[in-house]
């Protein structure tokens, strides 16, 4: 760890898919920041709003109120062509331009990827924030979000749940979760779903179904199964249309979606998203730079950048095994 | 109005779909059945439980704790069968050997027309109560159960519209009703969204590009549109599909579904709901029978099954212009 | 009715209490006054800002993603200085020197008061839409804000009751509604409560009292008892004192105060207050001015302004009567 | 740890306090023994139940849809008998005559208190699982309930803020945790209040009031002051008075009570209260007794009973420090 540079400015921006949480983080970069008498830069739409100069200043005021907000206040973006160095480079000269000293990115691996990038190779003093519904950065247990996102998948499963007692009926819930099946799993523990598809593309149908059988003949007459999303949105259409064809099974639908990336953040992720943001600033400050305020062993803690640049999409097998126990 | 029978035994029963502040109904029966001193059966499963002589009886204990559970603790059923006369003669020789003096039927037209035969055909002295989120039973500005489903679909549009408001996009929400547009219209009018597509089959897209392209020259960049279910239901993947094809608009589809029919009563389902089934035993007291507690000019009435018999999937062209008005 | 005046420019403002859903009636007046091709101008802080000449320009934008939020975009103050002659001249002059053609009021009877006066001394053209979460003027049996408060009082008592049936508990509630027992009523029969006490300052102990004797002689092991707030604050508190005083009975506190103004307005409120929006724009474009967006027989109705002057306490007897039967 | 003693009867309880996830603690119990060929008989309402003889076989089914019910389904007390030793012979002596084996035990310090004599008094195999909203055990960082119970807490604070915006207003909320601050200053982070009191018999005015007139002067005009419960209920009353008479500062106050032990459980206490369930029944058959499911290093560990027996009251310096630092 070398001697830290002096932060006079530095600029915080959201990036990838937007996760409920992002506003407490950026709340507590900004307001930490002032605290330690820096200015604020917010950088808005990520990347590309970086790439178009689109950067505000951040007085205390502007974060007042956001902290229970869906979504993010500085919006955000995918943004293919920051994987060109040449546009790297010009993302590092619009940020020496304005005087930027450290870089908050709040999001997922890719945009840590760009991040990792912008110091490697313009030694740009950055530090990631893990903010992603889908828990699936390596390196942390937890990402600002996730907790939101199954929150939402629990409480429409509960909906669901009182109709299906009500009738005799299966019902098949796709959470999202596109190339992650956490979602799909930690909601299947926490409404007691009867089945959870985490990987659609390999749905193992006679375990479902004699699961099915099985159940009916012990006077269960109602089913919840969460479907992952999968590769492609809609694939809980799939499997209603496999389970019918194949087995003479109806079924009902209901796709979560991006209701999933919405909705005022739960307490969990607020105080999470408030720790990472106010450590993200700390580290800036004492040039622990290049890192990631992770979640391990139960507390935050700054790891390497290189640790946290790819995907997790490994299965929970405690948590899978979990819900299989407990459905009986 | 004859002279009012005797009322020793009533029976209660949900039918059809189920529907949120149904429990409500069951709980405000059976009290003030109890409290005139009746004894209260319950009918399991609608109909189809009735034929199976499945009536237990109900205590004010029976009922307790039940007013904010989502779903009916009477089970429901759709009863094909219960077309046939034969059948509802089985079925009245079931009432009558039970010694139920009157029966209160709750759900929907359909479940009404089952009531109205057992009445003309068996003189069954019957009251019916509307129960169904659809909100399109003729003769009743009300049925039970729609306030909650509106609610439930405003409550994913606030959350979608977080995350549209974060990135630039269109949200295809496609809320239930089968044969109705009224959750999708009174969904668009209390969530500001920026299209409703009434009829899937019959979507104007003109009118419905128009508006987009007109909203993106103001600078909007967040549309929401709510699909109603239609025919079938997951049409809102064949709008998004048709507006890929033909405008080369992407858009993104959540999928509600049953989450609509579960979920707590709100205020307003449980407080119709009480009042209505506490009417209904009033007028199985009184001898108005044959009826509906229906909602008119702003209170509950007691109307004749007759006008409640068909389904009302008028489009309400008030709110349906009221929705493309505000959105502006 | 005389002949129309032309309205090029309106104002709107909320005034009195702060209730759900005065959001998506100041979007409902600004989005069909554009409509309609008025200007309009937002009053900030009621009659307060008006004396301040604190009026801003509103656009269709600037009402954008309100509908969903609690409170009131404008603000809102209780003025009692508007009660002065010399004071409403200032505030006719005000308007005039803004070239106001005509004025939405949104709030309780205290503000059309000022509204009438301001009609009545000065010719200005007002129409009243009701907003409060007491539901407690004269004229209209509906006001926004009071199914959300409603909605928050069950929501609460809901959760109270899981912890009530855990332990053998009496619970007093103490709910909004300082001169108006609607609240605590309504949410007597919507969450099935045991006892409402309307106006603490003169509680029927000894019926309260044998209730609870009555119940567990009938093994009920848990009471919640909604408490009006009365005159002051608090006076659950007092409840509380005397029930352990003089009858050593035991039981616990919650007050939910200001809770029952916040929050999203519910789907009921927003649809309502839109609804009244429109008709008020309505209203002063067809001249029919001096009058209120009532709610009577199940609609919307313009009627005289002089009818809403008053404060309607009254207790709902058929509702106090229904949580009583129904509670058994 | 000695050779594991055969399990063929467990026996599960709540008690104490009633926390939210306690239903799915005891779920998991259920159909984990289940699942190994244990019986399972649930204890009514805690030690006094047990004194009482009163248990009753569970199967996989009586535990069916309880998982997102609030409270517990067990019933729960308070025993201050048991702290007699005599007593607690005839605790172990019912135990033995029903053949437990085992027994969990899901609580607080207290109630682990009780489970650690029967262990060490009469070698009864015992668990503790700990679950109380106020998070203030020794030896684990979490107990089920506690992230309900703040959800709670957030919920209400975040609609008081919806009013606070529209008026000028000072709000006391008083949440629970009558000798735990932990609850206050999490709710205090997750809301951004401007000041949290966290031991209300030692409140700070001068702090506290130096705050609001420094806001003041920086234009803010809304202040949401937590307050902890303390040593008796309604100690916001107490502030709310001394801020009247000493500083002629006025201010509004709710009391959540109850409302934060009841609730459907958030998804982070189900997720937990299954996994540490699952993990007593573990502990049990390895014959790893005497030991309790805590949470330690960001995951679920066996640690010794006596290492949880005290009650856990320190003030959580990093958090009450980062509520402070964010509302600057």
């Amino acid at each position: 760890m070398s001697q830290p540079k002096p932060m006079n400015t530095i600029a915080v921006m959201t990036s990838g898919g937007d996760a409920p949480g992002m506003n407490s983080a950026i709340r507590a970069v900004v307001r930490t920041a002032i605290g330690a008498e820096m200015e604020v830069l917010g950088i808005r739409r990520g990347y590309s709003g970086l790439l178009e100069g689109d950067l505000i200043p951040m007085d205390a005021a502007s974060v007042g109120n956001i902290l229970q907000k869906g979504g993010t206040v500085l919006g955000t973006s995918r943004c293919a062509e920051f994987l060109k160095p040449e546009i790297r480079q010009e993302a590092a000269n619009i940020l020496r331009r304005k005087h930027v000293d450290g870089l908050v990115v709040i999001g997922g691996n890719g945009s840590f990827n760009g991040a990792y990038q912008l110091h490697q190779e313009h030694d740009i003093p950055v530090v990631g924030v893990p903010g992603t519904i889908d828990n699936d950065i390596q390196g942390t247990h937890y990402t600002i979000g996730f907790d939101t996102a199954v929150e939402t998948g629990v409480y429409a499963v509960d909906k669901i749940r009182d109709t299906a007692n009500a009738h005799d009926r299966i019902f098949l819930v796709e959470v999202m979760g596109r190339h992650s099946p956490a979602i799909a799993i930690h909601t299947g523990v926490c409404t007691g779903a009867e089945h959870v598809i985490h990987t659609p593309e390999n749905t193992d149908y006679d375990t479902l179904v004699s699961g099915i059988r099985r159940g009916r003949k012990r006077g269960k007459n109602s089913f919840i199964i969460i479907v992952a999303e999968g590769q492609v949105p809609g694939s809980a259409y799939q499997v209603q249309k496999h389970l019918a064809d194949n087995y003479q099974i109806a079924s009902h639908v209901a796709i979560l979606g991006h209701l999933q990336r919405g909705g005022s953040p739960t307490a969990h992720d607020r105080f999470i998203a408030a720790s990472m943001g106010f450590h993200a600033v700390q580290a800036l400050k004492t040039g622990e730079v290049a890192t990631v305020t992770a979640c391990r062993d139960g507390r935050i803690q700054l790891v390497p950048l290189q640790e946290c640049l790819e995907k997790n999409d490994a299965i929970d097998a405690f948590s899978l095994n979990l819900t299989q126990q407990l459905a009986i």
